[in-house]
């Protein structure tokens, strides 16, 4: 049933959440190196880009998060984007941390931690660091870029549940 | 057809376009009123959460975009989520400028143009802008919020055209 938006009586973490939980976003894996030369990554639901001359990229994460500290200015980064077929590297990136990397990923450029069944993957590097609150917004610019298909069904997230796409409604004019 | 991911020899604009052509994204409509009360709006594809509490989100937007001048700090706005059923809204605030206020839209909160249909609403203020070559992350804090129904069929963007959710492969852990 719809109601009219009358009192917008939602308010704070209630109103922020109630909103994104019906706002779908595209999923893709974030990957990189500590240091020491240890694979790190996840899956990211904010990965957006900014522009495309030059390529840049925006990524929203948590500064509580153990990523953070890895992906200071300069840090070289590995994005790729998921479709339904492999669905189970979201999953696997959003996993518990020492189930994330089993020696199977090869090696891309700057040595970054690559899953081949991705469609496509930017390897980019962190230009700018925007702190607001607890959280953050990594300005990446985009190096180079290898896609190896076209996906028909890529991943979204939605409702706290991964879906595909389902059916297209019009061209873009 | 899958090859391997070898060569990275998409370079520039054309690697980041390659790689988010294929990634999707969520629709959303963004509304505002310029300083001398004239409605203003568009269509939106990088709308995403930067955090829940304080509630936060971040919107990508060019400089050089007509919209830009009039969503200074402090300016206020309204982000419409939408679904298969408003795909006529994400027209519409993609279209010519002259077409996308008939007059029919009500007035939310600080006088902020509202579209009725939009499943969900979030009220939001301009908190901070930060400039990255000739585009702009806008962080906004978000106020107050209504959802009028729980959209079954998010509009997303994909391959230059708009697509509603498919189905559910899992939900998240």
């Amino acid at each position: 049933m719809t109601t009219d938006h009358k009192d917008f009586d939602l308010l704070g973490e209630e109103a922020l959440k109630a909103v994104f939980r019906n706002h779908a976003s595209g999923i893709a894996i974030v990957t990189s190196r500590t240091d020491s030369g240890e694979p790190i990554g996840f899956t990211a639901s904010s990965v957006t880009s900014l522009g495309s001359n030059p390529p840049l990229v925006s990524l929203n994460i948590a500064q509580g998060s153990s990523s953070y500290q890895h992906l200071a200015v300069g840090a070289k980064l590995a994005l790729h984007t998921l479709d339904e077929s492999t669905l189970h590297l979201a999953k696997r990136l959003a996993g518990p941390k020492e189930q994330r990397f089993d020696g199977a990923e090869s090696q891309g450029p700057y040595s970054l931690p690559i899953f081949q069944d991705a469609p496509a993957i930017l390897i980019g590097e962190v230009r700018q660091r925007f702190e607001v609150e607890q959280n953050a917004v990594l300005i990446i610019s985009g190096l180079q870029a290898s896609v190896s298909r076209v996906p028909s069904a890529p991943l979204v997230y939605f409702q706290r549940a991964w879906h595909t796409i389902g059916k297209k409604l019009s061209e873009k004019d």
